[in-house]
Parts: C-alpha cells; structure tokens; sequence
C-alpha cells in the first residue's frame, strides 16, 4: 500500500506520539481551546511518561473518574472535592484572584455549594434546626474604596456542629445552616446560624462588582495549618466571642451558650 | 495568636502552593502511590499556570469529568475513549509493552469491551445477526519462539457494517460481533464475523504469556493514517480477501458476498 503523504498517526512512540496528538488539535477554531486542549495533552502524556504509568494503574485511574462521577448528583460534587484536595482549586483561584489590595481574598468553592438556597432577611436564623451554638454573625459589604454595597446578594453555608453539611444527611430534605440574603442600605448585613464551624461559607454578588467566593475562619481553630484543600488565608480570620446566657446583639434573649462574630466583605470592581 | 511553626498551608500561591500540596502526600506509606501523586499534582499545576486557567474553564472541565462519569455504565466507558482521543491509552501501552521483536503489537482496549461475552467454537459466526458482510478471520496463536499457544483464550469484538458496536444499541439487549473462543491444539483459532470491520478487536491470554489487547485492520481502509486515538500500528494490518457466492473455507455454501483474512497472534513470555 503506497501513501502520497509520509503516515503521521502511524507506529507512534512516546515523544512522536505526544507531537502527534497535539497535532491532532491543530484545526480546533476557538484558539483558545487549542490552547488548552494541545496543554493538557502535554502535560498529561509528561505525567504518564514520568512515573511510567502502568496499565493497572491506568485502569484503576480510569475506574475512579468513574466512580467520582456517579457518586456525584444535584447535592454533592466529588469532582469538586478532588480538586480541592490536589491543591487546583485554590491554585486556579490565586490566578484568576490579583485583587487590588483591599479587597475580600478569595478561597475555594468546595463541593457543598447548592442552587436555590431559601431567603432570609438580615437578622434572620439560617440554622433550621442544625445542631449547634448559635453564632450572630454580622458585618458589611464594601467596596475597597470604603463605600457601601447595598442590596448585595450573600449566599451562605456551614457544616453543623458535627461537621456535616445539610445535603450530606440521606434522610434530609430540607436546608440546613444555608440561605441567602441581602445587604442592606448600608452594606451591612447580619445572620445567626450553627456554630462550631471551621469555618462558614460566603458568595457574594453585587452590580459593577467581581462575585467574591470565601470562607471566614474561626481564629482559634487548631487546623488552620493543615487545611486539606489549603484554602487558609491570614485575611479570613475572624474572632468567634463567646458567650454565656443572656441578651443577644439584637435583644433577643438566648437561654444557651452562643457565640457572635464581625466579617466585612471587600468587593473588587469587576 | 502565635504559632510554634511556622505556617505551611496558610496565604500560599502558586510555587508554594504546589510544595505545599506535594508535601502532603510525604506521608503516604506506599512508595509508588506517594510517587504517582506528587507527579500529577506537579503536572497538574503546571498545566493549570501554563494556560493561566479561568474559574469558568475549571468549572467547565468539572461538569465535562461529571457528565462523563455519569454516562458510563456496565456497558459504556467514556472516560476509556477520552483516555483513547488524547493519546493517553497508546502512550500507557508504549510505555508497558517494549515487547521482544516478533510479538505482536499491542493497541488500544478500547471503550467497548464487555465481561462475559458468549462462547463460541472454533469456526462458529461470532455475528449473531449483525449486519454486514460475513468475513472468516483465521490464523494461529504461537509464542515468539514459534511454538503453538493451545487452548489461549481468545476474546474478539468489533462493530458491525454501521460502524456501531451491539452495545451501542438502545434496544438490543444481546451480544452481537463479540464473543471468547480458545485455539486449537495446534495454536489455530477461526471466527466468522461480520464484516467492513476498520478493526477487529482481540484480547488474548494465555498461561506463561502477557496478555495481549490488539487489534488487526483492514490494509485497505483509507482511516488508517488519521485514526482518532493514535492505535494503528502497520505490523497490525492484515488483507481482507473480497470473494463472490461459493464455498467458504470450510466448505460452507455462501449465497451473497463474504470475505476472509488470517491474521497470527504472537504472545510475549510473562
């Protein structure tokens, strides 16, 4: 059999092979999926050909993506999980995340996040029966300039008390510890919600604005050096008062153990 | 609040980052385990900063990984044929069957292979109602050295005349061009398929011997120079000899047209 043009995806080895695939890419129009798919293709065969990927190994590879995919649903991103874990999460975050100085920084959006969270109203409890010490947590939404951000939109979340999260109950059908709200005229916002978390979850949103995704940390918290997705940044501390029976911040009186904390939110222009 | 070491997953970025994620795999007791997930977080990393990945681009690849997985099943394998189109299946083969000269080449499994395919006998129509035109497929199983492989067990598959495997059927629910015979005392093995087959598939095992997965192709077929996951190997071509009605090799009457090809498998030592 005689070919008019020298075969190129034919008997290919190792460094051909890679030039070959990524070849393969060469009439894709988006040149910026070019970009990443002849990348990707890459780095993937330097990673195969580093360790000497075994077929095994490969397969087993094969099998998890699998099994990660089909453990996902509606509620729960395992993909998401394992990206947190490998370090991507955070890395794609720190370069898609200069912020002027002055501005929220940014941590990882984890696997827990759900659409269609209920409203609340500022001052509103968000833990619906989550166990824990209810935590009053207050504080505003600003630009970095200092300016108020009225009517922006907070998304929140948490783990309970026991380090779940409401989606990870089987026999729960209903939100937990999760809800959204807006900022009022003056950019403040306040809500109570499950304490004893390492940390709670914010997604805000506001015109004219970059969406800031973060947690605030509790200060005292011995795994701040040890964070499994490494998403800890300094700037996301905050002090959790805690506190015995008595007169809540808006008056209410609270008959347990309850805790308060002030986190502002930093809004970079979009 | 102080610390008596110094900080080691808090305020990271990129470089740092990346120690910071290789680093907590230093614990991992097995060796090679430790190895493989130090090397992907490395080419991970450096795949995300080269293309400086965008959030939407990683969400992107998070539903296309979970989309994925959730379209595989006990009969489909998507993340096989992604493995296959970006060159990762061949390149994993390469580097796994440097095999002693006069083996036969190994190629891509493929997305469609199914456990527990039907039995058959030497010589049985493995088509079972597939369309296309019936081609014999013979030849014999022999160790590098030459000697006869008996009873190597033989599994076989390939699409029929649409280019569709029987799994590739909604509403069919047997085996169709797929099935496991063994070799004869003497290393022969010989199947009736249905034919315009760009490849037929094998996987054949053997006591003593390395498995081998490959596949032979049609010498005449115009795709074997752009085929889409890089597996063709000219070692692997074989002819298809085109016959009008008549007797077929084994003296059965054939009333349209068929076809034939033998095609040796030589196995590798273990």
């Amino acid at each position: 059999m005689t070919e008019q043009h020298a075969p190129e995806r034919r008997n290919l080895a190792d460094a051909d092979l890679t030039r070959a695939v990524e070849a393969s890419f060469d009439g894709t129009p988006d040149p910026r999926l070019r970009e990443v798919m002849q990348a990707l293709v890459r780095h993937l065969h330097a990673f195969a050909s580093e360790v000497e990927l075994t077929e095994d190994e490969w397969f087993g590879a094969i099998e998890f993506l699998t099994r990660t995919g089909q453990m996902c649903d509606d509620k729960r991103q395992e993909f998401v999980l394992a990206s947190d874990t490998l370090g991507l999460s955070m890395l794609v975050i720190g370069l898609n995340h200069r912020h002027p100085t002055g501005a929220t920084e940014s941590t990882v959006f984890g696997p827990f996040f759900v659409e269609g969270s209920p409203a609340f109203e500022n001052g509103d409890d968000l833990a619906n029966g989550a166990p824990g010490t209810p935590c009053f947590v207050s504080g505003s939404v600003r630009s970095v300039a200092g300016d108020p951000i009225p009517d922006a939109l907070l998304e929140i979340w948490q783990a309970d008390e026991d380090g779940l999260y409401d989606v990870q109950y089987a026999d729960l059908d209903e939100a937990r510890g999760r809800g959204h709200l807006r900022s009022a005229d003056d950019g403040r916002y306040t809500n109570r919600s499950p304490m004893r978390p390492a940390h709670i979850h914010f997604m805000v949103t506001a015109p004219g604005y970059q969406t800031l995704t973060t947690h605030v940390f509790d200060e005292s918290d011995q795994y701040l050096d040890t964070d499994a997705v490494f998403g800890v940044r300094s700037s996301l501390l905050a002090t959790f008062e805690h506190h015995g029976p008595g007169a809540a911040p808006d008056g209410r009186p609270m008959t347990g153990p309850w805790a308060s904390t002030r986190f502002d939110l930093i809004l970079a222009p979009s």
